[in-house]
């Protein structure tokens, strides 16, 4: 029997990430997991309109999308818990740049994606929707297998919008692998 | 060493869901894994504008969110091949609809949203990205646990986006429960 949940936001898990953008020159960090894929180079992320990593997102136009394992989860979780306006959360991980010279990386996370600010929607919510354009994206050579990001080995923290962290399971299979046995029993 | 590797999305894995909207009076269902959370209540899902889909979309203003087990791996890697302009996609299933009676959703997904289109975004990308509020979540009975959509038996289909399907891990831990360890260590 179907079971109404009234509004339950069941559209998850999604990866919890570590966004990075410079305030006041400074690197900061913040921890969400309110994110979205729009297309092959484009990303959306929310954030509540006070946090702090907003104020460098909009001066800069830029911002950088970090990718915890989950050995850092104690990391990850503190970034969301505390604001940089109190603490320097710079100080906890080592930053680099890329070409766009003002977003800041985590060197610790072994996948960064620096983005362009292409839109900001802030008449949606009560939050901020930042739209980003991934102008490049690293990896930690020991997490790629034949030159492709090695999820399996990367570990990445999953969110469930019930407040929850999760690992990755086993690989399926993949995209094309399935259907065709539907085709044979129709 | 931090290898580049151009523009390559990995904020992933992202559950995998059959979007579903009336097209011509006739539930039709794709399959798509570009999807975002914006808030609580606020969603979106990347489409290629060739889509029948997204004819029902723009035709009703209402779509569903319809979340597979991983033991619906066949239909849900059918229904992202095979376009409804040539098959009879709603026949795979059996549809029922709720409060906003023209979103269909699929009985056999444990998790179903039905939402309103609240903004289409057409000149983001050379898809089109709907974004929907969630106006009720249905569940069925057995998949919850104190209330709660329980994932670990849900197991949603999730997908990477180098085109890999993978199943949900353990569950680490519930938001807060590790920062305060670095309080204490530093």
């Amino acid at each position: 029997m179907k079971i109404s949940l009234g509004v339950n936001n069941c559209l998850t898990p999604t990866p919890t990430i570590l966004c990075g953008a410079n305030v006041n020159g400074k690197p900061n960090y913040n921890t969400i997991a309110w994110i979205g894929i729009m297309d092959r180079a484009l990303i959306s992320l929310t954030m509540e309109r006070t946090h702090f990593t907003n104020q460098g997102i909009k001066e800069n136009g830029t911002f950088s999308v970090n990718i915890p394992t989950s050995e850092m989860i104690v990391e990850t979780d503190y970034c969301g818990y505390v604001s940089g306006e109190k603490v320097d959360k710079g100080a906890l991980f080592e930053s680099f740049y890329g070409t766009l010279e003002t977003a800041p990386m985590i060197r610790q996370c072994p996948v960064n994606m620096e983005c362009e600010l292409v839109r900001t929607l802030d008449d949606l919510s009560r939050h901020e929707v930042f739209v980003g354009k991934i102008r490049e994206t690293f990896c930690d050579e020991e997490y790629l297998t034949n030159g492709k990001v090695d999820f399996a080995r990367l570990q990445p923290i999953l969110y469930i919008t019930d407040g929850s962290y999760w690992r990755l399971g086993e690989r399926l299979g993949k995209l094309g692998d399935f259907w065709k046995q539907l085709k044979k029993e129709s």
